[in-house]
């Protein structure tokens, strides 16, 4: 089998009207980890399922993200993704828009060529998914024009904005493989755990990671005044009238120390990671297993 | 069986979080005259098949539709829409990209309840459907930098852009019903043609209509300089130099009649009308065709 990121860059936009397509082609060819398929191609591998059975829904899976990419690139006004102009940089606004619509188009074609007897599942998790994504980036917007947010909701926020992609490809890998529902729900509950560790891991490394491995500067979030794990548990311990408005970012780094806010980080990096690996017991065991453990406690010692 | 109108304004979006759900309700309940799931379950209904089986598609292709008004109104920076403001006028365009893209995967959810037998089915008609539309939509991007448009490039955007969506419903409405590949064949081509006949109706109304009727005013294309069928039909006849530019309402329109602009509009209305009706001979004859001739024959007369 091939590489998954040669084969998502084999799919083929050089299509008419390029004005559409092209910047498909573009979106996708960007790299990254491609964790996503990733994970669909191992949850079918714990269950010993056929990798190819599972790649329509590996490749949609990966689509829709970049699409999700595109389209809060546009909303965001960010302008760099991957070391590259962004879409609506490189060509317009309207092109992001149209071009992103179609992407999504796209993953529901590649999802079309799910096996029939498992379209209707694979589409039924696959728009729950997909709902939740738009929902977590609603409550996202939300929540900068809150000042009461609790840390319950970051979590449920993080858990529909990261979270449910990563728990439904692994879903799907699974369920596509015959996995019963106990089965496919342990999958889906570790990467539930997987997303919500690794959102919280990016949260503490934006405050405390190692510059020369972290690939951005330190303390982005502190400067835009996001409402991070770190933020919230800091205004949690230090009471409602703590903020970082007017500091510098060493104050604020301190502040993080004393206030004990990394340790509480570090803490429920270790705590969510437990509990992925957790739901890995009940599986079968198997080399694929193996790598989602080596995935998980890599993520827990990861510094970028 | 209720009215589909009502159906349609009976889809809940009163769901949380309330700035992504809120705009998808506002959109769908602008009223419109909900010509696609009409079409869809007439499409059933010539071939005998139960509408109920039909409906979860027939609201998908309508909330598709509005999806689609939703992003052209962003992209065109439209401001106003069935007299009442555009998503992104009264919220702000954030949100319309974000509840525009929640539209899309709630057309999804809806075509995913289509039974089992028929899914994978209607999801490949539905694709290709979105596919061409959002195709269409860039061509006519793409023409309005293009000085040499021809009439058969135009009448393929067009094609994509407004006919394939009746099409489709129809077609699905059929394919649901048990239709066999002829008889979809047929009502797909009566749709692509009534979309046709429909969209120089349009165009040859807004030079000819009757004020009083027409709901816009008269010569919107004109002064916006568009590439219409009228506007490539005289350059076509009077040469490539021909041009509207810096010529008065009432100047264009008479070199439109003294072209032969107009009468050829007219003509190509009745040519294109003939040819679909022609695609209902080889149907079962009922009340339901008898709908589709009636919905040709009042296209062709119509002046709004």
């Amino acid at each position: 089998m091939k590489d998954i990121n040669e084969i998502i860059e084999s799919l083929d936009y050089r299509r008419e009207p390029r004005g559409l397509y092209e910047p498909i082609g573009y979106a996708l060819s960007a790299g990254g980890k491609r964790v996503r398929p990733r994970l669909a191609l191992l949850g079918a591998q714990v269950f010993g399922g056929d990798e190819q059975l599972v790649l329509p829904a590996a490749l949609a899976l990966e689509v829709f993200h970049n699409f999700t990419l595109l389209h809060d690139d546009v909303m965001d006004k960010a302008v760099v993704r991957r070391g590259r102009p962004t879409v609506h940089v490189k060509w317009d606004e309207n092109t992001a828009i149209l071009s992103g619509d179609q992407m999504l188009i796209e993953a529901y074609k590649l999802l079309s060529e799910v096996k029939e007897d498992k379209l209707a599942g694979v589409l039924r998790m696959f728009n729950k998914m997909a709902t939740e994504i738009c929902e977590g980036q609603q409550y996202d917007v939300d929540f900068e024009k809150r000042e009461d947010v609790s840390i319950a909701e970051y979590m449920e926020m993080i858990r529909l904005k990261t979270s449910v992609l990563l728990a439904t490809a692994l879903q799907i890998g699974a369920y596509i493989a015959g996995a019963d529902e106990e089965g496919q729900r342990a999958l889906y509950e570790y990467g539930i755990n997987l997303g919500l560790a690794f959102q919280i891991q990016d949260d503490l490394l934006d405050c405390f990671g190692d510059p020369a491995t972290f690939g951005k500067a330190i303390g982005g979030d502190i400067r835009e005044g996001k409402k991070t794990f770190m933020w919230l548990t800091a205004r949690a311990k230090a009471g409602a009238g703590w903020s970082t408005q007017g500091k510098e970012l060493a104050e604020v780094l301190r502040e993080y120390e004393q206030l004990g806010v990394r340790k509480a980080a570090e803490e429920e990096i270790q705590r969510l990671t437990a509990r992925a690996l957790e739901q890995l017991e009940t599986v079968p065991q198997n080399g694929a297993v193996a790598e989602l453990r080596g995935l998980a406690a890599k993520l827990a010692g990861r510094t970028r």
